[in-house]
């Protein structure tokens, strides 16, 4: 498997991304779209307060076989009422009779401003110049027209192969503050309502890999768990975060079920794409200047583990000593403390690094020089082994630094 | 009853602070003692990594009729090991032997630098000089001893009568950063373990009043509950955190006990002084510039009202644009979708201060030249109603500014 740091368009996509006018400037209507319908697996932010564009796409994913996912960043259209609920069917069945496709087969995603009225008049022929420019090599634009508080577009890709057949799992992603995802595959439809300032994560899959749907949702629900649903920017978790992974099947090989012998294949090189691209999210996080990857292990279960990582992770202490180069694991133990997990507090150990610092629950000796010299580094990495069981996770999350209260503090609606 | 924005002492108590030399330059330790032993009751942090004075502490006072509370600031006493436990006991055996009293009627507490031994051999002599200059009028000398990053003491009393004799409840608190207390009566003892760099919570209050323990108990219980409990600064709950009430007898009434004609006079008076001492903690929290109250009503069940305003107050996005003078109300309204509480999304409604944002889970017109000059204040209320059921509870937080990030990124270990 190869892995590709940009978007590589799997066969039968085309892409375009133009600027509609809802951003003041720059690139803010994206539309991806399949020559076939696509079987598809996605998975929507769990906030009780889900924006309207989340309810569409839930309804349109469920009932049909997706062919296009038209999303427009600037305006989150939520807390628009029932007009916002109509303009995002708006948004699709515009894009669809352009396509001349079926309403039901696009997908909707937005991003951006709260409380305003989308300004549908200008995305109604923004679409239509989408869709006369869509084209093979434009995955870029719709990584651009996505963008809010980004400073960088989001790519990755993976190839490989089934049946002598190469395989294309490309994917595209926006997010930077309000990042705590923790999306799941809906038991029942969110009911459609106002939804904060986003600056939420969305991510678009898209391959032309021959798969059955139920493949295609053990595989993102698994994947999204371990790289979208284990980052952590600031806690605050969006109304309009969602993960779609589209498969048209266009690469020729035979389908691929569940307990197929690729299906280890199949997930590893999605996980890849995902995994790419929440590390992007995190390393593009507002204001961040350090990424700090949180390792749990030893743990009783899986969620204990998580638990403590994501204490850790969103704890304000912690971001801020790590933002002034200090390796304060005061901190650290202490939000392993009130992680709400039980724990053997004479078992625990702690490393930063290579360095250990805590061991059986008490500090040890380290070369300080040398601790130092590590927390100047842009990465860090924290291992917590609480000695257990052998349950364990890994977080990605960033330090806090000015800059994020800059941005979020001068942001005015 | 009259409230007094100040320590009054009640009768039979003495106080000292002095300068052991633990902090460069200050007092750093206080000494609380009661001429004859105190009925108590206390509730302590639930952080699993409670730090050796709490085990101490919670193992004197239910063994005992405290007498005493040394308190020191400085060092936290926490990851030293059993030394560290050694050293707690040796702060209240020495205190008992200068006090002429018994070791188990001697309550500790420390806050401050964690992972440093406690200079014991700096406490012993400032423990005798504290004992020899006790007096009655030097209760603000503790509030002076016990600060760290706080920027003034804070104190507060009540009086009223019973039988008409004159009772007086005072305290004294301290607390800054750090601050999300989680305190209970424990139901066992913790493992003494190391702890954070502290800006803990600490509080003591004192009484001449005479009741029995169960009735302290059932009031303090309830009042850090609505106080201490419904605070944060920051959301990391220290493992350091402790609330004392002692009530010495001294005042000359009949006994207090539950279901006493007194009982709701008393709880009052305790509520009082915990209430103003917790908005003191608020008001002084780590580079503030404002003192928010998080009103939650209609909700299912007061768990839930706590859940959705903890979740609000503890928000990075919400606690910067506060601190923008910026009523960015998606992000309250996100806050609340990721508290994990059912809610009816169209029944929610939301205020600042007396001007409506939201009704039935939609946005209504309000002058936004009035809110924009509401948000320029110091104190900013906002009021959620879910309209679900009757439950509600109030929470007090702060804004997130530079200065916070400045405090605890250039704090170095």
């Amino acid at each position: 498997m190869e892995y590709f740091d940009r978007f590589i368009p799997p066969k039968g996509f085309k892409f375009a991304g133009v600027e509609s006018g809802i951003k003041s400037k720059g690139k803010d209507l994206g539309l991806i779209y399949s020559e076939m319908p696509a079987k598809s697996a996605a998975v929507y932010t769990t906030n009780k307060m889900a924006a309207a564009p989340i309810k569409v796409s839930i309804e349109h994913q469920m009932a049909s076989m997706p062919q296009a996912i038209i999303v427009n960043s600037g305006n989150a259209n939520s807390a628009t009422g029932k007009k916002g609920l109509a303009d995002a069917y708006k948004m699709a069945s515009v894009t669809a009779k352009k396509l001349g496709i079926e309403e039901k087969s696009v997908m909707v995603a937005s991003t951006g401003i709260i409380g305003e009225k989308l300004p549908i008049a200008k995305i109604e022929p923004a679409i239509n110049e989408a869709v006369h420019s869509l084209g093979v090599n434009k995955g870029y634009e719709v990584a651009e027209a996505i963008m809010t508080t980004d400073t960088v577009p989001k790519e990755a890709s993976v190839q490989f192969e089934i049946d002598n057949q190469l395989i294309t799992v490309s994917g595209i992603a926006k997010g930077s503050g309000m990042i705590a995802p923790d999306m799941h595959v809906p038991q029942e439809m969110p009911t459609a309502v106002p939804a904060g300032r986003q600056a939420t994560m969305l991510a678009f899959i898209v391959t032309d890999l021959r798969a059955n749907r139920k493949l295609l949702r053990k595989v993102i629900e698994r994947a999204a768990n371990l790289t979208f649903n284990s980052i952590t920017v600031d806690g605050d978790t969006s109304t309009n975060d969602m993960c779609v992974l589209l498969a048209n099947g266009t690469a020729g090989n035979h389908k691929v079920s569940i307990d197929d012998k690729n299906e280890e294949l199949v997930y590893k090189a999605v996980l890849k794409v995902c995994s790419a691209l929440a590390k992007k999210i995190v390393k593009d996080a507002e204001g961040a200047t350090k990424f700090i990857t949180v390792k749990v292990k030893g743990a009783q279960t899986e969620e204990d583990a998580k638990a403590i990582a994501k204490s850790i992770a969103n704890s304000l202490l912690i971001k801020t000593a790590f933002f002034g180069q200090d390796a304060n694991w005061g901190r650290i133990v202490a939000a392993i403390g009130y992680s709400g997990v039980d724990i053997d507090p004479l078992k625990l150990g702690l490393s930063l690094g290579e360095i250990e610092l805590v061991k059986n629950g008490l500090p040890v000796k380290f070369a300080s020089k040398e601790l130092k010299e590590y927390m100047k580094r842009d990465e860090l990495k924290m291992t917590i082994d609480l000695k257990l069981k052998k349950a364990e996770t890994t977080v990605w999350t960033a330090d806090l630094s000015y800059d994020y209260v800059k941005i979020n503090a001068e942001y005015h609606t």
